[in-house]
């Protein structure tokens, strides 16, 4: 059997989680010698790792197992699009300048800063024990400090209201709460101006002149969106379907200050589904129907309670909770693909947002919050609704009209080539031709040099107006997305634990699926004789199909090995004088620390069966006998 | 046995393989219902599966086979970093401007384009024939006519000349060349001005104030290298190493027209290995070095020569045309990833960069080129040899210096929580901090509410300087760098040919391990008998780790099956009443159109061995036999 280990014997010490994540080079803040940015991040070599893993148990997730269509599309996005989608109006964040420094704060964050800070300095007034840590989204390490001054009980409950419908505050409304509680910036005590709106897109230019306006996009789903006809026709005009997407979106947040739950630059994954408005079902509710969630819905919030409740599935779609099966069918699917990474399903809950809270595009939305050291917190796994397109997009261009009899006649073979070097011009060189053609008639040349002569009677330069609407086909989109560092951060935090004999050894206990390295050979020594046998199982664990890393430094095992419980490596291959007398190795689980000791063959075959799921530890213990260290044998 | 086919029965035809790619949404303009933007493009479905598995095969041939450290860095990226590396000065190319239009050109594509059309002009006015398909590096479809007026002998040379290293000319070069030969705007005839240098990276600004200039990275290698301390940490403090980086990066041409060939957006794969200045031996040259490689060196063409010469990476490491063991031993790592993924042998050389070519961190580079319909074409894997950073990166930030012993003695067991708050502030924090303790004291909060107050005694903050420098470490640095677009374009034409019968049956022979869907199963119809069978094949298959799709689209099977060949799905999967009677299906093999029948567990097992390069399809014939339709049960 395997050993029992106690995972919980100290709390989570987010310090020294931190202070790993940095050492190990998980991640860190990018551009560190120049100073940093804030909100930018670079992965290092585990955290790489650990991102491509969950990227890829996500495409098998969801686009393999659901058949979904993958699309990978442009980040630069000229101006226009982003007009008619909204975004240039509306997606954006209040915030608030000082007024005599000029310094920018993000006003929601100023007044939940602000008052959190008060009803700390009234506790400490009123003898109570310092504030314990509060269930805070967006907490902030700099700013309000806790003074001790008592408040009078109305407003100890004035602030607890607006505190937990901070999210549904617009700018205007923010301004008078700054107004009526006198919130000013706590690192001057100036007063702050007017809530003002800033967009939160990254704005460029395209093109030598500078006169194309762009923007980096702030999600993906415009390119869904624009690619909607070509995807309908590809799925054969089936609906419904889905479309998905794996990359990277920007969004200039004003002060970013929350590690990767705050971030300027971030890989996203995202899905639109095209549902019929008249047709809701999903052909496998039945299979995800069953599991059951916990539940935090709008109405419930907005009556000033944070109550939760545990529904199945089937319930809460029975109940009107859930909107109908489609979108339970992707609450479910994405619960599950938490659970499978290693979310602690204990610590998941989804909560739909209140009125004010969805972006300009949503009219319903219910999010992924996971529990983590500062609280409940989103994980950027969004379920939106969007709204349907109320107006199509209107655009006007020139468009060649043939006289397919002429130009057969005229030119023969040729016909095909004359029209394809026609059909692709751009606009500007239609409008030419066009001018051409009225004077008369144009030259247009082939790739192959050869020359045709067009007149008005073969072709016509007409402008046409053209409408895009994803109106007529799927009124409703379903939008379930992924921020991926999110997502990253919250299952190291889950997986983050410390040896309950010292404090000091911290493991990851990522599950194989997502663990960066699979398998750590441990060669006793970096001598000459092992190599052989770390040449043959690297290359016999690369066929099977696991990933590996030799650890021939020198150092102690024990040590090597702590130092790859902290990159979460699951299992450890020793090599040692016994392996080359008997070609025997012994096999080391990260959480247990337990040993076990086979043939090279058996132990490969053994581990492999572990990193595939095919059997769990417990099965592995049976199959090879523990090492007790009497097997080893002396140089 | 297998049939044998011919796929050269019709030559190469550009606009019809064009016209597939896009019908069938490999991939397309993006923003086309705007209007479109130049050299931006989406990947539709298969695009993007053929991408995706690109790039699991160069994970696999060079991360993990190489044991490379994988990073994932920003795009966004704060002006200091590019002004330090050079690029604001000189990541440039030269345009010059219509003198009355303001219309702009790149200079060398105005050049090259009006001398090309002056010499098809001349060879027209001699009565020769119109002129072939040039060998053309940058090929332009709109612009320059040519007129036949014949040229002098002297001047016929002189363009020649002129052709062949145009890469090697400078702006003012370029310029003397466009008033030694009156070269105009060919669109309107009018001069153009001086050449300027138009600088290629897309420029942003960071935070809500607007003061922080940013730029998108026109490649990842800044994220390598700034992160160089921590990888090299990371690797246990070993030179050589490699990182490794797959992501987006972003060029403002000035005037993309080459479809995938030259974008604004760009997904790359870019290694940076570092190695010791003293001994650029490597340890698996051996198992390369009688690999046999066209090469193209810089000395040849500098001589006004473009012959070419095979060499075994051996002899040309010896010779002294490829400069090291290093560089030997990537250039065969590189052609071995090319041909493994599917592009043609007989169509790939290797191509010095000569002295003005390069970039302007290079100091020698090796350019994969691949013949395709326009010509020898850069693929965008050049492999740069980067020059040692002549000056290290020096930086001053301020920095918390601790008395530990008062800290220790004063704050007993907080010690820790509070050295952790200070050493996390940020710079103009930190100056805060540094003006109160001048002045006496300062409080510091801790994340669960509690005051610290501190002295000068406990902490200093001091002004330090530190210095950056790859230099001390690894002077060179080999940088084999991969644009995903052009790869996975000169791959695509170099798989597409038609059928001897058919000319209009395009075909697509990707090989299985990159080709977006491996089996397509094709029930007779699409009645609910089969669906049964329809199920168990694709879970089958999804469980063996192989991508299938279904059609059962209201087309005959053929059709169906010419679709798919249009899409590069190797193998098809035909479901019929025999299967139902009987438990047998057919295997068709794309691209001999070859049929055979088996059990369906035989039948998926062979499949298997095939997409996964156990077997060939001749193997795969001694296995089942043929189908000859005899087998069929009528409905």
């Amino acid at each position: 059997m395997a050993s029992t280990v106690n995972k919980v014997a100290h709390p989570f010490d987010k310090t020294r989680f931190d202070a790993t994540l940095n050492r190990r080079f998980f991640y860190a803040p990018a551009f560190e010698i120049y100073g940093g940015v804030a909100g930018l991040y670079d992965y290092g070599p585990p955290g790489s790792a650990l991102q491509a893993n969950i990227i890829d148990q996500w495409r098998k997730h969801f686009i393999i197992e659901e058949g979904m269509l993958e699309l990978d599309t442009t980040i630069m996005t000229p101006s226009s699009v982003f007009e008619t989608s909204g975004h240039v109006a509306r997606f954006a964040d209040w915030m608030v300048k000082d007024t005599k420094t000029g310094d920018v704060l993000r006003a929601d964050h100023l007044v939940k800063n602000v008052l959190e800070a008060r009803l700390a300095g009234d506790r400490e007034a009123r003898g109570l024990a310092a504030a314990p840590p509060s269930d805070d989204k967006k907490k902030k390490k700099k700013g309000a400090k806790a003074v001790a001054v008592k408040l009078a009980g109305e407003v100890v409950k004035e602030y607890d209201t607006i505190l937990a419908q901070l999210d549904n505050y617009d700018g205007p409304a923010l301004g008078e709460l700054c107004r009526k509680y006198d919130i000013r910036n706590p690192d001057t005590d100036n007063e702050v101006g007017e809530p003002q709106q800033f967009n939160l897109m990254f704005q460029s230019s395209i093109g030598p002149t500078g006169q194309h306006k762009g923007y980096l996009r702030p999600e993906t789903a415009q390119g869904h969106f624009l690619n909607f006809n070509r995807l309908l026709e590809y799925n054969n005009g089936r609906v419904p379907f889905a479309s998905a997407q794996i990359g990277r979106s920007f969004r200039n947040e004003i002060s970013p200050r929350a590690g990767l739950l705050r971030v300027r630059e971030f890989t996203m994954a995202e899905i639109e589904h095209y549902v019929d408005p008249e047709d809701k079902s999903h052909p496998r509710f039945k299979e995800v129907k069953d599991i059951s969630i916990v539940l935090l819905d709008r109405d419930v919030q907005e009556a000033g309670s944070s109550q939760t409740r545990s529904l199945t599935i089937g319930e809460a779609v029975d109940k009107g909770v859930i909107a109908n099966e489609t979108l339970g069918y992707f609450v479910a699917r994405i619960y599950l693909f938490l659970i499978n990474i290693g979310i602690n399903p204990q610590r998941l809950r989804f909560r739909q947002h209140m009125a004010n809270e969805m972006a300009h595009y949503a009219t319903d939305c219910w999010d992924a919050e996971i529990q983590n050291a500062t609280g409940w917190t989103e994980t950027g796994t969004p379920l939106v609704v969007r709204q349907a397109l109320k107006e199509p997009i209107i655009t006007e261009k020139e468009v060649p009209e043939w006289n397919k009899k002429v130009l057969g006649k005229n030119f023969k073979k040729d016909a095909a080539v004359i029209q394809q070097i026609v059909d692709s011009l751009d606009e500007p060189s239609l409008l030419k031709l066009k001018g051409e053609l009225a004077q008369g008639s144009t030259i247009v040349k082939s790739e192959d040099g050869r020359e045709f002569t067009l007149t008005s009677e073969v072709v016509a330069i007409e402008r046409k107006v053209f409408k895009q609407s994803i109106r007529e086909f799927t009124p409703n989109v379903i939008e379930p997305s992924f921020g991926l560092g999110r997502i990253l951060y919250t299952l190291l935090e889950h997986s983050f634990w410390s040896r309950e004999q010292d404090v000091e050894r911290g493991v990851l206990s990522l599950p194989p699926v997502v663990a960066p390295t699979k398998v750590l050979i441990v060669p006793l020594s970096a001598r000459e004789e092992f190599d052989p046998l770390v040449q043959e199982i690297s290359s016999k664990l690369r066929k099977a199909g696991v990933f590996s890393r030799v650890d021939d430094s020198n150092t102690s095992i024990g040590k090597r090995y702590a130092r790859n419980d902290e990159l979460g490596t699951p299992f450890g291959l020793t090599i040692d004088f016994a392996s080359i007398q008997n070609r025997t190795v012994t096999l080391r689980e990260r959480d247990t620390t337990d040993q076990r000791i086979g043939s090279i063959d058996e132990v490969i075959a053994t581990v492999t069966d572990l990193v595939f799921g095919a059997i769990d530890w417990d099965e592995a213990c049976q199959r090879l006998p523990a090492y007790d260290g009497v097997q080893a044998v002396a140089e």
